[in-house]
C-alpha cells in the first residue's frame, strides 16, 4: 500500500502552524515568512523558483526539503492552501498561488465544500475539487496516484484531520524556535499521538529542528 | 549580577509542563511520570535518592540534569510545587515532598499568599514563605543567595510569570515527545519570547530534546 506523507510542515515552539489574520498578502498571518524561512534558503526551494540569492544550502534542511516530491503521485490540500477565497467560488479565474506551471507536477485534490471543474495546468498539475471526508478523499486521491505515495500538503486543519483519522504514515514537522502566541495549533485534540509513531529529532545549524514521526511497521524476522 | 536560571523543565510536544488533574498521588496529573522519565534514569537523579536500578546514565541527559545545582544559592518555587494544599495552611506539619533532608541544601523561597514561619530542615535547606510579585520575590531571594545564582524551580505558572517579567537569563527546557492534550502550557502569553534569547537544541538518544535559551550578553571586544 502506498504511504500517506506530510513534509516540511513548520510549527512554532508553541505549536502554531500558522499565525492569526491570514489574508491574500499574508498567507501565514502575523507569522509572516518566519515559519518557512529555513526552507527558502535551501537548494530545493531555490530550484522551485523561490526568490533568494545564490544556489541555496545543501545541508540537513535541504535533505529534508528535497524529499518532498520523491515517490509522490498526488497531493491533498485544504481549500485555504489553494487560495484566499472562502465560501462559494466567486472567481474561478483564481488558479492557485503557483502560476501557470505549478510546482506539484501531479494531480492535486483540493478539499472544498464547493466543487468546481477539474483545472488542468501546465507541467502535469491538475486540480481536482472534492467535497469529502478524509477517508473518502484519500480513496479518491489514491485513484489518481498511479500507485505512488500521497502527500498531505496542509494547511494545519487538514493535517490535523488526517492525523485524527489515523491516516498518516510519515509526518515531518519542522520546529521553528519562535513563540507565535496565536494562530492555529497542530497538536490540538491529538492526545496520545506518540503511541502511534516512532519519533526522531535532528537539529539543524539553521536553528530549526526536524522531527520525523513514522508509523512503526511490523518487522518480520527472516526465517532460518 | 547573579543569573536567574531554570533547569530540567520538561514539557510535552504540545507545550504542557504538567497534565490535568494534579493531586497528592499524581503531582503531574494525567501526565503521570512521563515528563520526568528522562531524568529519573540519570546518575544525577539516582544520587538524589530517586528509585531506579543501576548507577544511572552519564550521557547528555545527565550532563544537563547535573548542572541543576552548580553555582545556585537559592531556589524560588510556587506554592503548588511545595505541596498539594491550597489556600490557608490547615496543616503546617507538611514540610514538602523531599523528607527531612531536602535535595536543595540552600534557602528556598516558596511563593504563597499565606505566609508561615521559616522552616529549617536538615542539610542547609530553609523554606521561606513569601507573598510577593516576581520582582520583589527575586529581590528577597537574592538577599538569601550569598551572591550566587537564583534557580526558578517551577511549576509552570511560576516559570511563566518570571518569563513574562523578563527576569530569566537561562532557561533549559526538555521537550518530551508525547502529546498530552491538556494541562498547563508553558509558552502561553509569551509571543515573541525568542527575541530575548539565543536558542540551542540538542537531541538525546533517550528521545528527548534539550532546548537551551540564554539571554545574549553584550560582548565587549578587547581594545587593541
Amino acid at each position: 500500500m502506498s504511504l500517506v506523507r506530510v513534509h516540511n510542515f513548520s510549527i512554532s515552539l508553541d505549536g502554531f502552524g500558522t499565525g492569526e489574520g491570514q489574508q491574500l498578502d499574508a498567507p501565514f498571518g502575523h507569522a509572516g515568512s518566519r515559519l518557512m524561512q529555513w526552507a527558502v534558503g535551501t537548494r530545493t526551494f531555490r530550484e522551485m523558483g523561490l526568490p533568494g540569492e545564490g544556489a541555496g544550502s545543501r545541508g540537513v534542511d535541504d535533505a529534508f526539503a528535497g524529499s518532498w516530491g520523491s515517490g509522490i503521485g498526488v497531493e491533498i490540500m485544504g481549500r485555504n492552501k489553494f487560495g484566499p477565497q472562502r465560501g462559494a467560488w466567486e472567481d474561478e479565474e483564481w488558479k492557485g498561488w503557483w502560476g501557470d506551471d505549478p510546482v506539484f507536477h501531479t494531480p492535486v485534490v483540493v478539499l472544498t465544500h464547493h466543487p468546481r471543474p477539474v483545472l488542468e495546468m501546465d507541467g502535469g498539475t491538475t486540480f481536482h475539487f472534492v467535497d469529502a471526508d478524509p477517508v473518502s478523499a484519500l480513496e479518491q486521491a489514491r485513484a489518481l496516484a498511479g500507485g505512488l505515495d500521497v502527500r498531505i500538503g496542509g494547511g494545519v486543519a487538514t493535517v490535523r484531520q488526517f492525523l485524527e483519522a489515523d491516516l498518516i504514515d510519515y509526518l515531518h514537522v519542522v520546529l521553528v524556535p519562535i513563540v507565535l502566541g496565536r494562530g492555529e495549533r497542530l497538536w490540538d485534540g491529538l492526545e496520545g499521538l506518540e503511541q502511534r509513531f516512532d519519533i526522531e529529532a535532528t537539529p539543524s545549524p539553521s536553528g530549526v529542528l526536524h522531527l520525523v514521526l513514522t508509523r512503526p511497521t511490523d518487522r518480520v524476522m527472516p526465517t532460518a
